[in-house]
């Protein structure tokens, strides 16, 4: 309500200087694209604080109106005609090089800086000028594969939204039934692991006693979530999804819980890509229960294995024998689960292989070649446990054969953790995982993939 | 509530990452500033995103406790070993001389960002953390006074706070008798134009039908008001500041109100310093002020003119004949007013020079002399009216003789108003005003001030 | 929260209370039936304040579960042990015959006041209390079918419940698409005149620029609607409720709009039966639309006729020709309105019928026999329009062979409107609908039905 | 804020309606105190529901303009004019006498009630009823004072009053200094047994981290508290108020307090006179402090003796000797606590009486004759300890010598101690006190007081 009021009041601002300015409603975006550019440099002049505000809307509102077209030559403009100072960048380079001061280093950073920049914090004044720039950045991304002038420019963006999104100004919000719908409803479409299929699926992840989801928001976007995570509690590590989220499961008593499991996470913003926020959900959340449920002893994730079934494909195949090989390949098959003689040989296979992806496989960083993993590891998980035909859809079986892993948030150990992964790569395991290892036919394959 | 319980939160996320770190609470201040730039070192380096936030609540924990010296030591250490990285420094110009293209300039921006700008905003995810780096600014700002190497340091924070606190992410909120007690204490203790004496006096400012306050907020500093501004609602533009405020006067009724008249704005946090609020605040409560009663037709200061008596000491009176100069002594002796002969012709001396100041008077800068003006007439702001004993107070009458003036904003002419003064220097005035300045004796004192 | 936590600690003090009482968990139903008339003797004869709370909870979670045998046993104890304090009824009639006083009389009201009165009281105190003794009157109202010994205590739960949620303690409340779904949920649950089909349909409802949606609550309800309308906003009186629902159809900007329709109004809680909401929301709602909405010229609603049917079947059938039989009972074959020429023949004999219906026919207490028609004209609402084919579903050809009608709430009329009919029984209604009375046969059929 | 918004809504409505009954403003609040009638008259025969909220709001703002001649008027009118319908009352004792039935008896009590009782609930509708009902009822009780009439018809406010402010309704806050400056006022203004004497002392109360203060509030008062405990947490049951409540003291770390002290409960509605709340605030208090806080272990008040000296002087006092009715004048001077060898001397003496007072004396219901005594004990506290010079301001001295008392709430022992004070009226004391008992010279005085 009084967040509606406020965007109201705002957009009546800006209505009123809009008016002043002699803006009439957009009609040819064509044209007014180009016009566009002139009310940016307009904004940075200054033509006086008094249309500011209104000015920052009717650039935004312009910009989204805009056809592909002239959208991409909106963020060329940006990308030509909004760069430094050139003269008093040359300026500045020369002071430096006289004399390498601090005074001088500053001015270079700040005479170095991009016009743009300026430009996206005056539009940010906006109502709604946030909201307005995630989604700008966003059309952004898309525009910009490809096309190494827009990725420049990207960079200006990244970096003022990095600092905007400061886990400082994050608010952790628990999600259940009774949050409103406008939320809910983003929940049902951003959830990015195990999809949600309705509003009776999504009342079974976040209603029941023993379900927590939080989101992160910014107060600049209302209403929407930054990034979210499902937590189910349960009595031990579970080794599978589908029982965590069978309809006709009987819920555990929150008291009875010893452990909390992480089996979803999903960012939602896609003009906020490469603003990290998991690490930090993560460990309040886990703090949060903790305080809520002090008998909670274990925070673990259920996680998926989304690169396996391709390294098995194209590092680990090459080096198999013809048998090995055609089993390899019956995985093309999903119905091998219901042959239960096959599925064991399979399992022979694939699970000492995936515990050398996880602790051996390295890509030319050093880092683990799973996605899933290397945001884990570089939290400071630990790998638990790998859990064979963990998940059974077909989305999982091809990805992954099925298989699913637990990462183990232990807080005494995450630092410690993180330090082995991040300085020398070593990927911290169980010893239940690091015992499949010896099934690994080194011998036969002499090959040490990747 | 749910923001002290999320603080509460973050504060044990915080203890407990402090005793992962095996940090001990603060003993030997001294000892620890020295620790505290290692400290900020490991913040950096991210020893672990873990233990990132407990770090960066330890770094500002230990901050609060530092005496004097050590404090000045941190800072120093800020300014000499937090710059720019000077390798990286040193590549991006050589690159640049190379190629003048927009990559390299951007490599040459990030690459010549001081470090402390990026511990600046790791220390702002700690909880808490946006309101400790004000504090640490204030203290850096009173440190920095004729310290050129501090004052750098204040540009990199100046720089963040201000992209930070962006319009866009401020909140108006009403203030009045059902604010919260927290909040109404600051507005007492903050208030720097009119004191409010005491709580009695407070009520008199915010409840009363024909009063209204606003202040802007930032969703990180809880309870605490960027900036504030008493109004009240009139049948016309008032002339003197003491009916006003009166004890005992009869209040308007709201719908019988033509006038909103800012009779006090004031910035509160001193550590924000040079983060410009005023002319938002200004502009969007009369926006709100006109959505609540569409009757209201005129939006009007009643101010103060802080730099009038100096500068007829300092300006004027050198070129005054005796008599004049005995009239002008007599100000010194608040009791003139009293002596009604006496009082009317020292307004005949003083009251066209009084429009003197403001219309021809300018600083080398070409802005006006008076700091209040300045700011009205940047906004685009009117000078509509000079109110001779418009403040008997004491300290009006040793500032100003008892002058205020009236501020008119009017929205159809702020736009050109601010082109006018930014652009020319003029200052746009009220015909009244203008007349005043014909009794400015110019033969006799054969001079044009300033 | 608040909420939830608050009743969280009422709990505990109430389990606190409980095993202070010595009170197991329920083993026996049956056996506990029996029990329970003793714990409510012990809570009225106050067996100390300190635990009165905790009995009360005590008694609402045994009630809960019992079955229906032991429930009912319940309720005949409550009708049989829980009257009036005979003593005391005798005393006070003996005193009243000897003095006809204010004081005796008083005397006599107070020592007359059954047992179970300050015993539903005292439940009342019990965390949660009201909702249980909504639901326990829910259970009554069933059980009390046909048993005249329990619709005796009926009135002591409908007469303290009338006196609880007066509409002095209501608070109205906007439902949208930001409401909680626990709330909207109970939306689709009890929209008892257009079925909601799912949460796309019901966004359909609520979310649309030119929808609203308003329900009362209690404050000892949480999260409980009472009654709410559904609205739309047209720019005319609608004839038709197909179109208004249409999943496709183009919305209407709000400042366009010039009528509100109050196309549904649904009462949520059995519990609170006789309870009368219904017309202090449509007038408040009223209320709120023309302030949020000034253009707003029209209250209407858009209503269905559940009774006229039964009524042309019963009443009027007997007195019709063989032809107008032969219409009458083609009504019966849901596909006559495909046949245009059928349907035109049946329209011509049962539109004049319907004005009949609710200008003449009157129920034996002088009340219009359309139950919606009696509560709308008995809140001062003027029978607008007829519509042919209002409502073209299943339900409605059965009921009213598709006929829906128009209330219109004009609130310079409704007291006149309401007088009329409550003193005279007169309808009143609008020149078109009256003229349709025109056209019925008076003579062929000799009838004045009812 | 949404509260003032729905009472704003509600005040537009009632104004509509009244613009509908052509009622003008009050002119001649005489002439219209008989119009009042009238209106309660319309308001009782229901002219129509449409204007019932607007009539009602008339009621009761006519009756707020009302001289004390005129109310009186009115309520002598409540109490002759709206008393039960006569003939309805005489059919229904008439049928009682024929048949002794349920029915019969509660067609007796319903019809039976005072007219005026419809009166008031109708009343209540309005916006601000209940607020207006009870400032009606703390007038009614003025004017009541030796008039038994009026005193009638206070039980049906009572009533009324107590039903509808049931315990089940009321909701717990915490007060603290980010409460509304509304809500403090009330505090301070409302504080019963130790001054508040501005808004630092109200801070002191509130704001350190070892103080609470908790209220009742109901959702029909907005702002308005019903009743208020203040409680200071310490380490061991104290034995003064002044050290309690000093400006200079050091607080207790919340975690290392094992008692609470309840030293102050204070009523705020006059008009909820005999509407009981204390009760309940104390063991609801109790339990969320238990909640928060697991180490507390105690509760306890520290508590003043308002009717010890009274009976000092009429009861004990004729049977003392002359030495000690000396020592019992001498107490009339206030400085006597200033001499040490005197003031020891009066301990010998009223110490042991203290005792005697609380566990000898009983009114002729058998009841404690302390006022204050009568509450606690009745609520199944204990009398843990007295002590001497507890409270050395004026009036304490004045009215108990100086001496405070603690109250135990031991809830595991709180249902005995009712009991047995209810019932026998035996006073459960601890050791302590009634060993002081020995102390009292039975055979000297020869006299066993009351």
């Amino acid at each position: 309500m009084a967040g509606s009021y406020f965007s109201d009041l705002l957009s009546t601002i800006a209505e009123r200087g809009r008016s002043l300015l002699g803006l009439d409603t957009p009609a040819d975006a064509a044209r007014q694209a180009s016009g566009l550019v002139g009310l940016c440099e307009q904004l940075l002049s200054g033509r006086g604080e008094a249309s500011g505000v209104a000015l920052a809307r009717e650039v935004l509102d312009r910009f989204a109106t805009l056809d592909a077209v002239a959208r991409l030559g909106f963020f060329t403009a940006l990308a030509e005609r909004f760069g430094p100072d050139r003269e008093r960048l040359d300026r500045a380079v020369t002071a430096w090089r006289e004399h390498h001061d601090e005074r001088r280093a500053a001015d270079l950073h700040f005479g170095s800086e991009p016009r743009r920049q300026e430009l996206l914090r005056r539009l940010n004044r906006a109502p709604g000028g946030t909201a307005a720039l995630v989604a700008m950045r966003e059309a952004l991304l898309a525009d910009a594969r490809g096309n190494p002038a827009l990725q420049e420019i990207d960079r200006d963006f990244l970096h003022l939204l990095a600092s905007w999104f400061n886990r400082g100004f994050l608010v952790l919000e628990r999600i259940d039934w009774s949050s409103p719908a406008l939320v809910l409803e983003k929940i049902i479409r951003y959830e990015a692991v195990h999809e949600i299929h309705d509003w009776d699926d999504l009342r079974r992840r976040i209603d029941p006693v023993d379900r927590r989801c939080y989101a992160f928001f910014h107060p600049a976007l209302v209403a929407e979530p930054l990034i979210f995570v499902e937590v189910a509690l349960t009595t031990a590590i579970p080794v599978a999804i589908q029982p965590l989220l069978a309809a006709d499961r009987d819920p555990v008593a929150p008291q009875a819980a010893r452990t909390a499991v992480f089996y979803s996470i999903s960012n939602c913003q896609q003009g906020l890509a490469g603003v990290s926020f998991g690490n930090f959900l993560i460990k309040q959340v886990a703090e949060e229960l903790r305080r809520e449920l002090p008998k909670l002893e274990t925070f673990v994730t259920l996680s998926p294995v989304p690169g396996l079934m391709r390294w098995l494909h194209e590092v680990v195949q090459p080096a198999l024998g013809a048998d090995d090989r055609a089993l390899l390949a019956a995985l093309d098959e999903p119905r091998w689960i219901e042959d239960a003689e096959l599925a064991q040989r399979i399992r022979r296979l694939v699970e000492p292989r995936t515990a050398q992806y996880f602790l051996e496989s390295r890509d030319d960083k050093g880092r683990a070649l799973d996605p899933v993993a290397r945001f884990h590891l570089g939290n400071g998980a630990r790998l638990e446990r790998i859990n064979w035909l963990g998940d059974q859809s077909a989305k999982a079986l091809a990805q992954s054969a099925g298989v699913m892993v637990n990462y183990l948030y232990d807080l005494a150990e995450i630092e410690r953790n993180h330090e082995a992964y991040a300085n020398q790569g070593d990927v911290v395991a169980a010893a239940q995982v690091r015992k499949l290892l010896r099934a690994v036919p080194r011998k036969k394959t002499g090959a040490q993939p990747a």
